[in-house]
């Protein structure tokens, strides 16, 4: 015996969702059945303005509701720093700290050879557009994975010609975590990346 | 920094799920983020379809886009024959097997004391009502939990006044389990209701 049209569409609907198999979607549906019209309502309608409403951010890419992101707009932070980040997720990661005041750009991804992207795919054009006697420094907070580190180093040898200070996020052991367990290549950076106290 | 208001609006949607919480709506709103308008909504539609198409069957109490469910309707199904379940999904559930032909009655829940909900709370007097002549045997299929035992137990004592054989699925071990990791309970069942061979 089928499920209903309905219910079958919504089973597949939302096993559109990452993390989501057939048993799992199944039982969000039965839920769903539980759940009140209004509730319902609300969520559908709650899609649909989310994709209506959200934008990417003409200066910087990361998202926002109008034209430019809060950040973009925002007279008090710090010009002179551009933090360039892989996705909209690490601008809300690094806002967290409350530590960091300068402005972002967000490249939409990394090269990957996986997935045909090069550097051409990423949103680096209105970097290098933004780059005014203004901004003194690029950091590059990609993420320090093999594609994150690709992209940082092709990145960093574009802005080599650029009047602009290039710096990259460090590598090495996570707070809290102990050099028994860290893998070579983290130990590595972390010895290589002493500071002095 | 807070996301936009209607990515938060999605976030809350999506934690009305069961098992989905902070993170994890997170994570499913980034998801969205990425989805193309028409997946979008068509999720969107399949909600709001899914709420207004399925019914509860007027006879048996089953989830179905009519009034009455496939198997109510269904002229080659053994009338003499009615499987009382919790829900609709135990209903899929058992027609898995292909092994029933009889019919269905949903009882929409058990009677609980944590919940507050008693026979009167479920769709028994729709059961009774269709205790015509031709009904030989009700079969109970509640959940062996606690509140399910109950609720049979409950439900056989008032079928009892009818001439109708009232019968409850079997406790046992499960196939491919072993004796030395089953409860107790269950194995005093499955010893008590051992059959010849």
């Amino acid at each position: 015996m089928n499920y209903p049209e309905s219910f079958e569409e919504l089973i597949e609907c939302f096993k559109m969702l990452p993390g989501i198999g057939n048993k799992g979607a199944e039982r969000l549906v039965y839920h769903v059945l539980e759940m009140d019209n209004q509730s319902v309502e609300r969520f559908s309608r709650a899609l649909i303005n989310f994709k209506k409403k959200i934008h990417y951010c003409k200066t910087c890419g990361h998202i926002c509701e109008g034209e430019q992101c809060d950040i973009c707009k925002d007279p008090t932070r710090d010009r002179s720093a551009i933090c360039v980040v892989e996705s909209p997720r690490d601008v809300f990661a690094m806002e967290k700290l409350k530590e960091y005041h300068g402005l972002y750009h967000v490249l939409g991804g990394t090269v990957s050879i996986m997935d045909g992207k090069t550097m051409e795919d990423l949103n680096i054009q209105s970097l290098f557009d933004r780059l005014t006697d203004e901004v003194k420094e690029v950091i590059i907070a990609t993420n320090p994975t093999r594609e994150g580190e690709t992209t940082a180093l092709l990145l960093a040898k574009l802005l080599s010609k650029k009047d602009v200070t290039v710096t990259r996020i460090a590598n090495g052991l996570p707070v809290g975590s102990s050099l028994d367990y860290a893998d070579e290549l983290t130990l590595l950076r972390s010895f290589e990346g002493r500071q002095k106290l």
